[in-house]
């Protein structure tokens, strides 16, 4: 059985591109990422997800990203609300520097240690925020890093970096979740929840409701509403 | 003033190139991994050579690469000792699977948030142990990497992957740094130092003793040496 590496953040897209892996036959090595994010409650989600998917193996890596800061998600910088993803084009500042390149190259080590043929990561590049290290052309560069940078790759079998979802739209994601029997109730998606629930009004909670919403299936996500005293 | 990140691991090489970096005009800002490695001496050495070279910043990160293993340099696997590393062409087991990868991950997320210009790490394919992530294509690599997965790169001004001893023998690097007027009893070489003493048998001792002896120069390294008790 060929082992594979994948990226499970707790979210939609890595949840999906896990069961995808496990559809094709891989044995399941998950690697999570606690880096000092707001949203804790993403790794308990992973789990979850981990758990659920019959994982071999699940580390959870504690990598201090505030030590940087520069973004929403790692700094005192507030997560943008109620913004138009589709139509804003610019990068927003839930961006974090470099964070993709550091979470492949852990997955890359961890790879080559295990032996895996490849590591998934649930990058999209339709339904998204505009992030430079969700594009193909990004993840090409790191496939060439992956062959050029290990031993594995210089004895001529490189550990590929595969993304099932990168060209497909968030219904398509979740149409694709669902045929596989994943379920998006363990899964979580808010920048910024408020009191263990999803705000509804960040980038990422405005994709997943109106992927659910034009899907017409009810989005399991429990959604933060104000009381009358708020 | 153009800042730089400098990849400071306390060893000669390291120290050799943030004092080029510094002869370029360059702002220092270095970064050292305390990475579960055994030879935990090197952080102290990288403090003082930070120190002496007056950077303006120096940030520790603590990352444990021990949780996957796979090296003599993480893992209980011995550190090879009296091995030609001219004429053995294989990976010795100091290989530390996608080491460089995650090193320059962190440094180009750091990189972007101070608005660096450049990262400076002394990678060299010359007089080393044949590790696939010192070799320019390798860099070559990681520069599309950082130009594809970054804010700045999409703005067109990636940050650039400096190597400015890539391409030099080990005697070379030690006249240059030397010229610059840096004091290499503040660095560090050895795999596995014995009692806070360098072994004088790993690869990186015997490569730095051979230059050092080549050039005519005492090394001012502590060599370890068996008292008569041993």
């Amino acid at each position: 059985m060929n082992k594979c590496v994948v990226l499970l953040s707790g979210g939609l897209d890595s949840a999906t591109t896990a069961a995808i892996a496990k559809s094709q036959g891989y044995e399941l090595y998950a690697i999570t990422f606690s880096y000092g994010q707001r949203h804790d409650v993403e790794i308990k989600s992973a789990k979850k997800i981990a758990k659920y998917l019959g994982v071999k193996e699940h580390k959870i890596i504690k990598i201090d990203l505030r030590t940087f800061g520069g973004s929403s998600l790692t700094d005192n910088i507030e997560v943008p609300k109620d913004r138009d993803p589709y139509k804003n084009k610019e990068i927003p500042s839930t961006y974090v520097p470099a964070r993709n390149t550091i979470f492949l190259s852990y997955a890359l080590s961890y790879a080559e240690v295990i032996d895996a043929k490849a590591i998934f990561i649930g990058v999209n590049a339709v339904d998204y925020s505009g992030y430079p290290d969700c594009r193909p052309e990004y993840i090409k560069a790191f496939n060439e890093v992956a062959r050029l940078g290990t031993k594995k790759g210089v004895e001529g079998k490189p550990i590929k970096i595969e993304t099932p979802i990168i060209n497909m739209t968030k219904k398509e994601i979740i149409k694709k979740g669902i045929e596989l029997g994943l379920d998006y109730s363990k899964t979580h998606s808010c920048y910024d929840p408020i009191e263990g629930k999803a705000c509804g009004r960040c980038d990422s909670c405005i994709i997943r409701k109106k992927a659910f919403e034009e899907l017409g299936i009810k989005d399991p996500t429990k959604y933060y509403t104000r009381s009358k005293n708020n």
